[in-house]
């Protein structure tokens, strides 16, 4: 299987050293023998048909920043790439922009046309589009996966639409951003809003822009990437009615503690799609703390189910990818 | 598919209401048909080779008491059926004993060398023989699946099998006993052991012996078979040091109540498989209470998860035999 890599950040590097730690046994275990042919990053990218060393990559985005290094490096840039590189799979880790899904939605729709396959931990896109992108790549014949878009390493999608085969999911609640939760989860413990955000990013759990995370946009778009994949739902950013957590006060963590409950920042599937914080008995499966996830799915025989785990970390998201990529392996070798 | 169903209490009714229900749906998702072709409960057996009428054979269970009073009904025992009928699956629905594994073991054997596949929901069998039952399938190429022995409707082996695909499980602990949760949860509530016992049964959640739960051997027998499935280990019974709750007392509850922590019956497939009582933080994902279960798998790359579910059920657990079935369906079809 040859892959073209967009993006080699955090989860990309460590998608390169889990596929150099796992090489032998997903060629036991699968009969996979990934190759990357093309990497793209920010500041340039490499080619290479018989497949980058990926140790040497790595030394390379270590020390000189930049896989265009690499020999025979240079400037291309990713739809280039995506379109003249012969592979079976674009795992596209650009960064998310949810109000244009760009560049990560160029890319997506250029290797979906060019018959690729194509693995995306890039919220943006699927948000704004995921309806019609999956519509194009049915037509075109390709799959799309993007386990490591929610829950990171914790098979969220995977477990919906796997493990309840046979049942019906009615409808799922649960906490899809572990910033939010982590500072709602210091507020429980006393501190003020602003100081539990002061906190959260001392720890180094909020972005540049803070606003993704604190007013649920982030927890917005994986209830919609849920919504499309679980429920089998046509919506996008513009079908859920969500708000943040700047204005949940200590009044309200206080009022919510004496009646047993503590206040989540809770992403509803039911009638409609809705994210606000909203208060959860305290002995009820879904109150997690710190930067943990949790979803509780109700379905119609099988009763509640509820997965918990962190929802992000480079390791753990690249091993969402690996697993998108052994499912493509898998319909591959189907067809 | 053809299906003899051995045992027809609360899971089977559930199990025969389920495919009522699901009919159209099963042809339309799956392509699947399931016809019960023979049905055997403890007074008597009916066997019809152009299929049952289920919802008769539901009111004649109900009314009369045993699906003997179906016409052409009679007295053949649960062997002679799997062998004398043609099926492509048997469902084992037999009582658990946890000495002899019998007669649940008699008819999983006669089944498998019989070429026909297999769903159990028999912890007997599995916790005493697991290893060879593998083998002897395989060597019989047929498929030998029990997703209902484990977590009722919740999905804890297809999670650990299917989920996690790509990952290596390193370890996995738990509760998976909802019975003796329900009793510590009480506990830890202020009761004494023997109050909390008489609660329990008050509730419908005790067994007539309740030593199956209390003394840890159902959680035991779960574990072997999570042992076996999950990590390949050929265990059994014996390989399982294991302590139930009897001897957890008011000052156990009370001094880890001090520390913050809750006990709890968990069992724990690390590099030794055991069930104790052990305290548990209070804000671990796996303290959960009443009688729900929980288990947290611990991946070499995406980190931890838990899944919480209630352990049991009829409607829940005949829900796994159907997604059993559906699995057996696609190997089938993959032949």
């Amino acid at each position: 299987m040859r892959i073209i890599l967009i993006g080699f950040g955090v989860v990309g590097q460590n998608f390169a050293k889990l596929l150099l730690s796992r090489n032998d046994d997903l060629y036991a275990l699968y009969g996979m023998k990934p190759r990357i042919v093309a990497v793209v990053d920010s500041k340039g990218s490499v080619i290479s048909t018989s497949a980058i060393n990926l140790q040497k990559l790595l030394n390379i985005k270590k020390t000189k920043g930049t896989v265009a290094k690499y020999e025979n490096g240079g400037k291309k840039n990713a739809e280039d790439i995506i379109e003249s590189v012969d592979a079976e799979v674009v795992v596209e880790l650009g960064p998310t922009n949810l109000k244009t899904g760009e560049p990560g939605m160029s890319n997506i729709i250029a290797a979906i046309k060019d018959g690729k396959n194509v693995i995306t931990t890039n919220k943006g896109p699927l948000a704004l589009a995921l309806p019609s992108l999956i519509e194009l790549a049915d037509y075109n014949n390709v799959t799309l996966r993007f386990s490591g878009t929610v829950g990171g390493g914790t098979p969220i999608l995977e477990f919906a639409k796997r493990c309840l085969k046979g049942d019906r999911i009615k409808s799922f609640r649960g906490i899809l951003n572990g910033t939010t939760n982590y500072i709602l989860t210091k507020m429980d413990d006393g501190l003020t809003f602003n100081e539990a955000l002061v906190d959260a990013k001392k720890n180094g759990y909020v972005e540049a822009d803070p606003t993704l995370d604190i007013d649920g946009y982030d927890a917005a778009a994986k209830l919609v990437i849920m919504a499309n994949w679980i429920m089998n739902m046509k919506v996008t950013m513009n079908d859920v009615n969500f708000t943040g957590i700047r204005n949940v006060s200590v009044e309200d963590i206080k009022s919510a503690i004496k009646k047993d409950n503590i206040i989540k920042l809770i992403a509803s599937s039911d009638k409609e799609l809705t994210v606000k914080p909203t208060e959860v008995p305290k002995n009820n499966p879904l109150c997690v703390n710190g930067t943990l996830n949790a979803v509780t799915f109700s379905s119609e025989y099988s009763g509640h189910q509820t997965i918990i785990g962190r929802g992000a970390g480079g390791m753990e998201t690249a091993s969402a990818v690996l697993r998108d990529l052994i499912e493509i392996r898998e319909v591959m070798s189907r067809r």
